[in-house]
């Protein structure tokens, strides 16, 4: 039986897209957002998209209750409240950040510097009780949700603890076509973030929905 | 009739790997390194593994002096002082930055902060008369050096002059299987030379040589 998995933030374009992916691959999942209508109303939208699906939304902390493993998929700059504020429900749990730290200056990405390292080094400070890894940044929100598109590429997982990240290269390769790939500690979750960056200004520049693969492992 | 390339700092692993590749594509080649007879001795060495191809050595002044285009592969803790140096040769010419900032913190790669920016940045900052671009920091310096290896994957180039950068991302095409991408303005070079440092960490833990390769362009 597939773990529960909660979105948190799961109402944004990125969130919607790996839970309808998760659920296709057979995941139940509870989205949640801040409002427990507005998840409810994500749920909706995704089975529009794919009806049958095990989805549905509820609010940040009912979400992250009822699920065995939570993605935090919300902007950056509510990420350390948000994180925060579920610290009790998450104590015990794996958590995985999707967070890329971006700002954007004259329609340019910039990857936001952290003091802790990374997005998900901030996650894993806040939540000392739970297993923390790092995934999904680098994916478009807007092939995600097509449903009958292909996604070739990789997900680079980072994170400290080698079980957690073993079932999150797992859950990358649930979704069709894709691969997880060890990124080792989640020191290195800062170069997969900041990636995002690049990819986003190099869409721009080229009308795309990039995303990358290593080659030669 | 091609342009010469001065490969400066280029008796170390990944410049003479460049250099070996760049010669092969037909462009006549100038290894520097602060002295003299250690740069003749690079160039031999690839003569040694490829007859015949256009490589010679010389001091690091002499090497940018003869060259129209030098690009600067030299440890990023020699990057300033040698820049510097070379500044006046290098006015009014094109400058290309291989340069990865990076430190061994027990055998995991970090990424060093560059107050610039990037190492590429700070080239600019030292050659206001240059027009510099920044690339090839990806490329795995093993697999460059065996001549008949294909490369598949992509060069990311940055540069805030348009045609400095398409003349670098034809560079990059030169080399056979290579594809060039156009990576935007220098600030985008951080993200680029950052990476450097999740690969080789991935590679250390696949026992591989990696680089990537955008998929969706």
């Amino acid at each position: 039986m597939p773990q529960t998995l909660a979105i948190i933030g799961g109402s944004g374009p990125e969130g919607r897209g790996l839970a309808l992916r998760f659920a296709m691959a057979g995941y139940p999942i509870v989205i949640g957002s801040r409002d427990a209508a507005r998840a409810a109303e994500a749920a909706m939208g995704l089975l529009d998209l794919n009806a049958g699906l095990p989805i549905t939304g509820a609010a940040n902390t009912d979400a992250a209750s009822l699920a065995d493993w939570t993605l935090l998929s919300v902007p950056y700059e509510a990420l350390g409240a948000t994180t925060q504020a579920l610290a009790p429900v998450l104590a015990g749990k794996l958590v995985t950040s999707v967070v890329a730290p971006l700002a954007f200056e004259g329609g340019i990405a910039k990857a936001v510097v952290v003091s802790q390292g990374s997005a998900a080094e901030l996650v894993a400070s806040l939540l000392p009780d739970s297993r923390v890894t790092s995934a999904f940044q680098n994916l478009s929100a807007r092939d995600l949700l097509k449903p009958e598109m292909e996604l070739d590429g990789d997900v680079l997982v980072c994170g400290n603890d080698k079980d957690a990240r073993a079932q999150t290269i797992e859950l990358a390769a649930s979704i069709k076509s894709l691969r997880g790939v060890d990124a080792g500690d989640l020191s290195n979750s800062r170069y997969v973030e900041d990636l995002t960056a690049l990819l986003l200004n190099v869409n721009k520049r080229y009308k795309a929905h990039s995303t990358i693969k290593l080659i030669g492992l």
